[in-house]
């Protein structure tokens, strides 16, 4: 095969693996369906891949990061505090109305506890959001622990995501005046 | 069989289903599997139970429960703001060092996501801690939005509780800070 080929089946098998691990559940996700669902023999799996919890974390991280791309990039250049609140509580309406993109973060987590290598790849991309976060605090306040309320935000946002899947009229209006108090108290000290 | 006989079949089924879910997963959980490790015959779980799902959901509901019994009752009379954060971070350094028990709230919330009657039981649930955590910021701020902020603050814990388990390394003392901002910001209003 040729690399772009390489690359495109290699691609088909992500995308297989994000449409079908909310679909059947993580443990449910074979290397079998992943590549019928794909259109490749089930070897091509293992061509690309050292096993199929790879190509899942793979699918996890790639998912998760594409759901953030926007709204990350938007922070990255946002005006002030509440416009960057606004972003990123637009891209909580936004994921908590794609049911698939929340049980696939949901399903990968608990995945998560009972395999080391996805927690390694899920911390660093963690830190990854957790860094953004931060760097847009520290450019709009003086706050000196800009790194514990991003934490505490992401948690927050996180949180509020699951709590949605439970809870769905909660609304997201309803979130903003005691997030504003979280991320402006650091501008006062 | 006598009342007393039924009342502990009954609660050695939850047990079972409570000890089964977090090693198993959710969807392994079968009738068969779960009147073998409780030690009755199958029929016996739909004795109790119109069905497996409502088995685990009482187990899901039970845990969740049991795991926050002894935090609220200590909120319910705590002294100040900052007794009560102390009680609700030292429960999530408590639930986040009990694997079983995050991982039983995560495929509940998971499983919920497909299941309705789950769904509406968690809601509730999700609602009755909601109260307990605003009626203890009501006691103590004068914060109009206390119900707001307190959907914020259990979203935020749930959310770290989470993130712990991709990130054991995240310290609950560096959470207290923004979210002692979080719950006293109100106090000023």
């Amino acid at each position: 095969m040729e690399a772009s080929d390489e690359h495109a089946t290699r691609e088909r098998l992500v995308r297989a693996a994000i449409a079908l691990i909310p679909r059947l559940g993580w443990g449910e996700v074979t290397t079998r369906k992943v590549a019928a669902h794909a259109g490749v023999r089930p070897g091509v799996v293992h061509y690309h891949f050292a096993s199929v919890s790879d190509l899942l974390g793979e699918a996890a991280v790639r998912s998760t990061r594409e759901t953030l791309a926007a709204p990350m990039a938007a922070l990255a250049s946002a005006e002030d505090l509440r416009s960057g609140l606004d972003i990123l509580l637009s891209a909580l309406d936004t994921t908590a109305d794609d049911a698939s993109t929340v049980m696939l973060m949901a399903e990968s987590l608990l995945a998560a506890t009972r395999d080391a290598g996805l927690r390694a790849r899920l911390h660093d991309l963690l830190g990854e959001f957790r860094g953004e976060v931060t760097a847009w605090l520290r450019r709009h306040t003086g706050d000196e622990h800009a790194e514990a309320t991003a934490a505490v935000l992401l948690a927050a946002l996180d949180g509020a995501l699951l709590h949605r899947t439970v809870d769905p009229s909660l609304p997201t209006d309803a979130l903003r005046l005691p997030l504003e108090r979280l991320v402006t108290a650091g501008s006062a000290s």
